[in-house]
């Protein structure tokens, strides 16, 4: 059981994010997270979904994936070849005392401080998983209200034309 | 025709972001993002969707997605009311002349530079939408080799407690 990250270029057609996530729905495979965007042609939509499985599940995947018409490439992104990032918004309760605290550590990780509220807070910070993880560990003694994170993206290093065929 | 971000609480239980983003391809309602992550009780995940529609059609899907026996807790994220952001990472072509003016442009806008490669580089920015497409404007002359974004994440400004029951 491990984890793959999948980085699909498809068709930027109606309703297409609802179809790849369908033939997960269908078949079974577990999503750990799906993300998606326009892609650097506004034809296309960039999703990047990283599921969970053994290696017999994640090639299923590929090959079911490849297969849809809307996806015009599937990539598998590795560690070491690859940049990966998550976005994370963390509500944390924080009186005038603690909100000096708060934003000490939120310096030392770069995060940024995107609201103020009398008795609250909303911290933004980006970076690898483990980053995040660091942090929220950090803010454990703290009093989180709660979080959103976006799930991973990511891109492959180096200048490497895309090839959009499959 | 508008965009609305539903913000739900789902039980964390295997293949429940296949389950969610099934019920949209079948009834055939287009998602424009969907973004996915433990949430600060890791029993549950929280799964932010953007959906576009008519009236009729968001609201049906609000209906619909509270009937799901995983959906804890739905609720419409406004603006104004709630902070939104979004990462973005764009790997552009640029040889050490062109390094400097993009550096100079990410500066501005504080994003960050991820990866350099002899001919190119990642830069990673967050920000609303307006923001990130202030940013690809800025870097329209140069070569984008690829694009990936997360889609929307966001939270609820002030520090209410969240209410854990449909």
């Amino acid at each position: 059981m491990r984890k793959q990250v999948y980085s699909l270029l498809v068709d930027n057609n109606p309703g297409v994010l609802s179809r790849i996530a369908g033939l997960f729905s269908r078949r079974g495979y577990s999503i750990d997270s799906i993300t998606a965007g326009t892609s650097v042609d506004p034809k296309y939509t960039r999703i990047t979904v990283v599921a969970s499985g053994d290696e017999l599940i994640l090639s299923q995947i590929e090959s079911q994936v490849r297969k849809l018409e809307d996806v015009i490439e599937i990539r598998l992104l590795k560690d070491g070849e690859s940049v990966f990032r998550e976005l994370i918004m963390i509500k944390v309760r924080a009186n005038a005392a603690q909100r000096g605290e708060i934003i000490a550590v939120a310096d030392i990780f770069r995060a940024k401080i995107v609201d103020v509220e009398e008795d609250s807070m909303i911290i933004e910070l980006t970076g690898t998983q483990s980053k995040l993880e660091g942090f929220l560990n950090l803010l454990k003694d703290y009093d989180i209200l709660e979080l959103a994170r976006t799930g991973i993206t990511g891109l492959p290093r180096g200048n490497g034309e895309l090839t959009y065929c499959k």
